[in-house]
């Protein structure tokens, strides 16, 4: 009889722009002891983000770059598999940052407990988790809406423009979602509750964008790059907020580098800043986790995720969502829970 | 014997690039007479700004512009010398908006009297007024240095510049000037007491800039654009901020426009927030003018004027201003004190 194994995926290569499967690599190793003061994890759902695709290049763009031949990064949700650390239980499911393999080791310091009565654990990989945060202070810390001001977000239906829009709309402001086909606009308009939704498929894109914004845009939301901004442009009222938090468009083409003039910013008194959430986690955090629980209660912070089953999936998943195929917060379920 | 008659000098016609003095076209009409509640104001001083130059254009760009035909806007000392209005005496000393122009009436909505106690009241059109606040309120509201930090401003001898560079000493920061050709970069350091200043006429001015800089960027001040941004951009540090106040060097060149990639932004962590001192007039104004005005009486904040005599002069100064001709704030003398 063989000990079983720990399956992991290491970054065989970097990209030369679109990420192939022959750039990720499928190991087979031991299943890693822990020693005293660690836990054994077993991964249930591994996340997939856009800003995987950042890491990959052999050099670090905004974060650092996972060395060839190390496995790949992502946040991740797990059960403590065997304990020797006495404030962590067997059975206990926290969040760790754990990455693209099937058990992993933690020294306990960086987990965070997952209360399963609120939502399924998965959703601390989304609207309860990194995306969810990044939509809340993103919106609320940067973009500031007011009440009957209007909020334009891409990617809509995604983990981050989905809780974006809702968020919104519970502070009052007017939310404007831009996705990609018909399925996800009608999603984000009747499920979301969009107050509009343009497709930037339409060739008639930025025109249907200034028809769904009569009163001009106060912030706008960016996690997508490339052209959307162009169509953004125009609409920008004085004093609009522009927190940017992603750049998916561009992550695996150069040339779709989307830039704001500074006379833009001068001439409407705009503010652009670009952030990561972890820079808000210690303030933020806690107060996001109260609000948002409830507002999942309440129904008033919907979600969709997309289910991949299986971590040799995770490559030719996280491909095709740079390519806008995901439909909902992308997880790969590594393990049944 | 004629009746004395008011000058002013009024928009000819919409520059093409660099005004010429064929915009400009000085008239004379008689003296116009106050109404019960309104003021003659004699204009003692006349402030040049380069923010004129965007008024100058057919269509305004980021505020009204002036229609030709009709005075010259700009900010102005004035002694009231005849008042229809019981809030205002004879004699008083005023900041007022007048533009281009000997005389004006006023009816005292939009004065401020000048303490002649304090300052020479011609610095209420420079370091304690427009200029110095737009440097107060975007170091201090939008820059937010912290002791210690680098902080980075351009035209460093002029009316904003000089002041940023001072503010940002007394609130423990390091200060790095720009300025143009060795006699203004004496000035900065000697008299302002700029830690480091560089002459961006220098060929390896990005070296020179980098090297003034050992600990990065933490606050970049923009008031001129074009090419001094392309070489801040390297340097610039994790959580910077640009206060946006204005681009001299793109008024009159369309091709210069400076712009900063959503990449960088977002790299970074940037805040870019373009501003007009306008906005931050009713809350912070008061408390500039209380600052300032201590600074000044303890020699921690210096200025230097550039006076030209005569309004008659005021097209050419304002054309060499926009060339950096000028050697620290740009008043013209229309009438003596």
């Amino acid at each position: 009889m063989h000990a079983p194994l720990n399956h992991r995926i290491v970054l065989a290569s970097h990209p030369d722009g679109r990420p192939v499967p022959a750039n990720f690599r499928l190991e087979t190793a031991p299943i890693p002891e822990p020693q005293e003061g660690e836990l054994l994890l077993e991964i249930l759902y591994l996340s997939l983000d856009p800003y995987m695709r950042t890491r990959m290049n052999a050099e670090g763009t905004y974060a650092d770059a996972v060395p060839l031949g190390t496995v790949m990064l992502g946040g991740t949700v797990a059960r403590v598999k065997q304990s020797r650390n006495p404030a962590w239980q067997e059975g206990e499911i926290v969040l760790s940052f754990s990455g693209w393999q099937r058990y992993a080791i933690s020294d306990g310091s960086q987990l965070r407990r997952i209360d399963p009565a609120i939502a399924p654990i998965s959703t601390a990989l989304g609207v309860l988790g990194m995306p969810g945060f990044t939509a809340y202070v993103g919106l609320l810390d940067i973009g500031r809406p007011a009440p009957g001001e209007t909020v334009v977000v891409a990617a809509a239906s995604g983990a981050v423009g989905s809780a974006v829009g809702q968020i919104a709309r519970i502070k009052g402001a007017r939310a404007v979602g831009i996705a990609g086909g018909p399925d996800k606009c009608a999603f984000a308009r009747d499920v979301l509750g969009f107050d509009a939704v343009v497709d930037h498929h339409a060739p008639d894109f930025a025109k249907q964008l200034a028809r769904a914004c009569p009163d001009g845009i106060d912030v706008y939301f960016e996690n997508v790059g490339g052209k959307v901004l162009e169509a953004v442009k125009p609409l920008l009222n004085d004093f609009a907020r522009i927190p940017v938090c992603g750049l998916i468009a561009e992550y695996s083409d150069a040339g779709a580098a989307a830039s704001i003039s500074l006379g833009d910013t001068l001439f409407k008194s705009l503010t652009v800043r670009g952030f990561i959430q972890t820079e808000f986690v210690e303030r933020r955090e806690a107060a996001f986790l109260q609000e948002a629980s409830q507002w999942i209660r309440d129904g008033l912070l919907r979600y969709r995720e997309d289910v991949v089953d299986g971590l040799e999936q995770a490559p030719q998943a996280l491909i095709g969502m740079l390519d806008g195929k995901n439909f909902g917060k992308l997880v790969v379920r590594v393990s049944g829970d």
